[in-house]
This record gives structure tokens, sequence and C-alpha cells, in this order.
């Protein structure tokens, strides 16, 4: 993940402007923040947000991901696939089934 | 984007921990925001982070990414293409290249 | 504000440190999204978090603020007061009593 | 802190605008949020943003602090000068002097 045509279009994007001096590790972790931050204003008073602006800002945080791993050469579905294994080691089903606790609480809040 | 078999494994992890209820959008644009802020913590003092903790928390962000994409049903690689799509107008590469300044600012700064 | 006491508190904690040397204006504002983010994280799945952490995430933030403000010879009074003109104009009471819409959607919204 | 005045001023403009309604914490903690990720967007690619804009992304920052701890009834001070105790103990000087790490690894990295 991406498609390998999603990702090639976000490094031709890049090369085009000459824009991997700006693309620090660090200036794209910010830019993750910021764009994340815009697509919670969307949210900000509870209203329903506008279903376009929502896949704009959703696609702006992705595309800063994407370009962060391409500057780092992660494999995507791999770190996830990762993650997603250390989570269900954190969460077993039988114990995080319908509830949302912090996995160092599950194990004291579990009924016997 | 993701493979089929990572988005899978996404939706069987919320799933089986029946967490549907808990993944309203609203409060997975938060997690997102919340887990972008996690990443930009291993940057916060300019140092070089451990490469390790990077994919953990670039994964929590993409993870919590694809949880809001499902549960709005949008394509992931759609979005980020036609955002792109929109960039690509607002930064000409003329005017753009090599410089990193708002678009709004592009056309005044440029030189003639 | 803070108080002088408060004030006098941040100086010395940092130069007693030689932290001023981490504490550049990026870093500052890093620092404060970071803090925001944990605080935000007490409320992430909509439930009611516990006072103490409240009150330390929201001191964090605050704090980092005060040390930017330091940092920038700001008085906080004063970019308070100031911010408080601004926004009061762009939400006159009569147009913006009991809603919540931007500014810019004031006016067209407002029934006659 | 902030000043009486500062303090009276916010109050009087929320409850103008029946603004209450919408200041729950967890609107509130969003919002503090949103406005420090525009803050942050000003240090976005390390450039020295004007100085008008961050005063006012600062104080927009501050302006919801005290609107969380007006809602919640916190001393803005007394939190502050608590929260800076507890660190102050994580903190010792003789092992955090000139030096930015976790104080989980001030010990372990302090030289003999």
């Amino acid at each position: 993940m991406p498609s390998p045509t999603t990702l090639a279009a976000l490094r031709t994007f890049v090369a085009e402007r000459d824009w991997d001096q700006f693309h620090s590790p660090e200036n794209l972790a910010k830019s993750i923040s910021i764009e994340a931050a815009e697509m919670l204003e969307l949210y900000q008073w509870g209203q329903a947000p506008d279903q376009e602006r929502v896949e704009e800002e959703l696609a702006d945080v992705l595309i800063y991901c994407i370009h962060l791993a391409n500057r780092l050469d992660l494999d995507i579905d791999g770190i996830i696939l990762s993650k997603l294994e250390t989570t269900r080691a954190k969460y077993p089903v039988e114990l995080a089934k319908g509830r949302m606790v912090k996995y160092t609480e599950l194990a004291e809040n579990s009924e016997p």
C-alpha cells in the first residue's frame, strides 16, 4: 500500500518540484500532525462535516504519511501488519470485546 | 491501498472486538491527531529517533486513517490521487520548483 | 498572566537546567502540540477523564505556552486581549449568539 | 493567572454569545489541539514565521486553555506550580542540566 500507481504519482510530484530538500522526517512528522488537526477541525464542535472536506483532509494526512514512509524506505503494509500483531496481543478478544480501556487496565477491569 | 490483506486484517481486528461502536468518525479523527502527535514527540527536541518507534507510530496513524476510510467507505487511492490533482494545480512546477511557500504567495514571490 | 511568582518559577526551572538551548520557538511549538494531544487523549473515546490527569496535561500545555511567550518576550495578557478584540469583531453578539458557525458563514446563515 | 481583567473578558465573551453550550471539556480539548497545530504550521518548514501570526495563534491556544480551566473551575497558577513541582522531582538539576532526555533515561545515561 498504496498502489504502485499512487506511490509513483507521489514520488513524481515531489521530484518534479525538487521538494525532497524540505521533506526531512521531522518536517513530515510536523506536517502529519498539522493535517491531522485540520481534519479534526471538521469535527471541532460535533457537527457533521462536509464529506468532500473530510476526503481532502484525510488524503492530506495519508499523503504526508506516504512521503515519510518513502523517505525512510518503509513498507507500509509491513509496518501496519506488524503493529497490528502487537496490538492484537495487547487487546485479546476475550478481554477487549466491546470495551475500550487501555490494555494496562484490561486485566484489572475484567470480571472474573 | 492498502493491500486487500491489510484491509481485511484491520476490519477483522475491529469486528472481533466489537469496536465499531467506538469508531465514530469524530473519535477516529481524534485518534489520528493523537497518534500523529506521538510520532511528532519522537522528533520533539530535534533528536534522531529510534527507527522502530517511528515505524510503530507511523503505523498507528495509518491504521486510524484506514479505520476512518473504512467507516466512511472511502477509496484511499481515489482520495489521494484526487487531492494530488488539486495540489498539482496549486503548485505548478515552474513556480513551485525548489520553493516551499504557500500557493497563495507563489505568484507574487516568483521572479519575472 | 501568569502571576509573577509562576513566571519566575518557570524561568528559574529552565535556567537551572540550562535548557534555553533546547527551547527554540519551533521546538516549543512542537511541544505545545504534543502536550495538547496528550490532553485530547484523555477524551479520546468520549469517556470522563480523571480530573487530576486533566489538570496535569492542561498545565503542560500552559507551561510550554509560557516558555514560548518568555522566549519571544510576549505579554500574555496583551496578546490574549488583542486576539479577543479581533474575535469579538468577527463574531458580533447579534449574529453569533447561540450559534457556532465559522464567522465567514455567520452572515449568510443568519435569519433576516 | 490570567489577570482578573483577562479572565473576566473571556467569561463575558462566552456568556454574551451563549457559547457555554458548545464548550464541553472534550470540545475545548479538541480546540486546544487544533489551535496548537495552527501555531505549529507557522514553523512547518523551518521558516521564521511572522511575529504577529505567532502572537495570534499562541493567544488562541491560551484562550481555549483558559476556557477549559474556567469550565472545570481550575486555578491556573495552582495547576502550573503543582505540575512544575512534579517535573522538578523528575528532572533533578544535577542529572538534567544541559541534557534533554526523558527522565526515565536520565539515570542510566548519566556519567558516574
